[in-house]
């Protein structure tokens, strides 16, 4: 437990802007982007990897327990203290010094602070962004610690493919500093430590730095809403999408009717782009992009996706109902508001799930099919990201639902859905939001013995304090 | 040490085909590909994973030291016994029965004893590819154990990128099966323990099974020869390509004058592209590639490039002194014929190094200006991957040079020029060719302590007993 005596020698080690122990100022740090509300018995924030390092190692020495915290934009409460008021936040918020940029090397070393907006506004002039793309916020250490893969994963890949080093303070008593920096593409000296601090919530460590890889920026784009003939022409549409246009196809989202129907609902804005208003039962958005400048005598990238989606219309398959060619904006605007519409819908029940791309319709068709059964007057609001397999399978319960008045209701639906999508799919329960007090018990019961041991065992080869909200033991 | 009873128990395990004492059948198991022959006191040739569970955890229960083998083209001496007789070779060699295609995931289970060029012979038909372009044909499993890269490491990354799942042996009592065997792209559920084993040169388990990422078989190509104004123009001539070119660019691969002449001196089918047979200081090789087959109203290929390379030539940067666009067959086959080339102008020393892009010219300017005044009558011919660091930097040695008298100069030039790549340049001594016995000396020399403990405890925590050729505690 923390104490005066404590909260004086990190202020000795982190001056008085590097520690917070306000209730009042602690409250963004103690609540979570989704869930919950815990509680910090204090705030730290330090600037640089220094004070990161002499701040966890007087935590460690004195068994205070941390919390590494980044834009705590995460979903599954894996960056906010617990109830307990004993747990300190450690927040990566001040860590926004370093921005040292190799156009050359087309990759970056920053603080792990900064904000992925703030990060892709400072490198827009060298025509360069980091290429994961996502509806939060995040900062960059955040997005380590979740491995995160967003709406572009079909062409850049997960923050894992984009990191080419580390910089990671360990919870031990010296605070050790490990330095993964490395600039290099291509280097296989060893273990690649990075990989085990990439995607397990700090639990071994807290990122300080990172090397990004980077991107050239899409300088052409078009967007189109496709309608499958039918579910099972999802798969198909996909496919005839990547035999015909390769490398250009950056994006291939699903989304439901009551999904969008939320969105339209609840986001006045946005314009119903389906004739008559009618929303479809199931809508692709795809998108192709190019980084390179329209040329002469090259085909517009319009174009090019209107001859495309003809061709596919006239195959045997015919996967293809309908399409309709938008500008990039609108055509984002709406994807970008499903989460915010889905919420105002009713209580949220929101699962991040992965599957094999062929099991991704077949296990949402088995959902609509037994969960009116199952659990009757709950409504499925999925969408995600078929060309990678992800979808985030949304629940929702009216408001006046006598369901929510059941204290078990959530934990039964919850453990009933993941254990059809991992047991009988082979899915995952967290494809791209990592681990967290949330999903903590799906880990404890899918995780094999064997692996818990190994990590129980890495965990103490690195990181022994009291670090992070899970546990893998 | 193996004894006969062992010997008997061992084949009881495996099978008549499964176990090789001949001293002559071994020498092939025994024989590096480039450097070394040692001696096996036998070969062990399980045919399932079970299989080599069984041998594996018989083998640790008997003290018995164990070097896994896949392909046994390795460079580095990382999958051949040592001198003492008394390790026994694992090898891949007869994993090769499951092979599970899922053309709607683009992925495929393989036993890791496939040939890469039997994976993609296979797969052609499904015009998929598992897109590591090597000059070898390694094994699948040899290819995770090194984390190759190749050739088109630009467009398609490393095997890290592309492999989503593995089935591996560890080397414990019990010859333990973890099952990482996920066909998901996106699985953040704890550590992501595949990553341990990739790169690692077998130290840590042996892989059986893999399931890989695959990509489709491209259908446009254009190749050139790309002579830059200058070595200072090379990594210019990169960014212009890029710019303009984007995820078209399939490799950039870099040719020194001598590397050339070695190719053209010792391959009699090879044809001098170059105007009056006059080979450039350095040519560059660039391929773009398009996955779809040519459409209606879509410029071709070869017209892309042309236009783009006009366009770079009249550019204020200049980065471009000639260029000659050839079929992509004959472009190849010189590239292809640089390391047969090399080694039979002298003793080859060679190096796999990598480098921020920005440091690949300048360190090889370094080593010609300095090596001759260094070490006289060598020969300097790289080549490598420009487009993402990697250089084979091969110095030869005339056969008669007195030097070769030294016993101690391949090791002092060895030393030599590895300080200054990872001293001053922050370069890596391993690119893509992972650890062996050949570079063991220079992981002990450059691993931070710190690190070497945590991976002598995470091979006491996977593989207690003995495995590998490369001690990485």
């Amino acid at each position: 437990m923390i104490d005066e005596h404590h909260i004086d020698a990190l202020e000795k080690l982190l001056g008085d802007k590097g520690i917070v122990t306000g209730r009042e100022d602690m409250e963004a740090y103690e609540t979570g982007a989704r869930y919950d509300r815990g509680r910090a018995a204090a705030v730290l924030r330090p600037a640089t990897t220094e004070e990161a390092s002499a701040a966890v190692g007087y935590c460690v020495r004195n068994g205070i327990a941390l919390v590494p915290q980044a834009g705590n934009t995460g979903l599954v409460s894996g960056s906010t203290p617990d109830g307990s008021g004993e747990e300190v936040v450690l927040s990566l918020d001040r860590l926004t010094r370093r921005f040292a940029l190799d156009p050359d090397n087309r990759s970056v070393r920053v603080d792990a602070g900064f904000r992925l907006s703030e990060l892709n506004r400072r490198l827009e002039e060298y025509e360069l962004f980091f290429p994961i793309d996502l509806g939060a916020d995040p900062r960059i250490g955040g997005m380590v610690a979740t491995n995160t893969g967003g709406s572009r994963f079909l062409k850049y890949g997960d923050v894992r493919r984009n990191i080419l080093g580390l910089k990671v303070v360990l919870a031990d008593e010296a605070g050790t500093v490990l330095d993964l920096h490395s600039d290099l593409r291509k280097n296989n000296t060893g273990v690649d430590w990075k990989q085990i601090f990439i995607g397990t919530s700090g639990a071994f460590g807290i990122v300080t730095e990172c090397v990004l890889n980077l991107e050239r920026l899409p300088k052409q784009t078009a967007t189109a809403f496709l309608v499958p003939a039918s579910g099972a022409h999802v798969l198909p549409l996909l496919k005839a999408m990547e035999e015909r246009l390769g490398a250009y196809l950056s994006a291939f989202e699903g989304m439901s009717k009551n999904a969008i129907a939320g969105a339209l609902a609840h986001v006045p804005s946005l314009k119903n782009p389906f004739p008559g208003g009618n929303v479809p039962e199931y809508v692709i958005l795809a998108e192709i992009s190019r980084s390179w400048a329209p040329r002469d005598g090259e085909q517009p990238l319009d174009a090019v996706l209107e001859s495309v989606l003809a061709e596919i219309w006239e195959t045997e398959e015919a996967p293809l109902a309908d399409a309709l060619v938008g500008p990039p904006h609108e055509v984002w605007a709406l994807r970008h508001a499903l989460s915010e519409g889905v919420k105002h819908l009713g209580k949220l029940i929101a699962f991040d799930l992965s599957f094999r791309r062929g099991d991704i319709m077949t296990f949402c068709d088995h959902m609509k099919a037994e969960m009116p059964q199952k659990f009757p007057a709950v409504t499925i609001c999925d969408f995600g990201h078929i060309g990678d397999g992800g979808v985030h399978f949304n629940v929702v319960v009216a408001k006046d639902s006598p369901l929510l008045a059941d204290a078990a209701f959530e934990q039964h639906l919850r453990e009933w859905v993941v254990a059809i999508a991992v047991e009988q799919y082979h899915g995952s329960f967290s494809a791209e939001h990592a681990l967290g007090r949330r999903n903590q018990a799906f880990y404890d019961f899918y995780t094999p013995e064997k692996l818990k041991n190994i990590a129980a065992g890495l965990k103490t080869l690195t990181s022994p304090g009291k670090l992070g909200s899970v546990r893998f033991g």
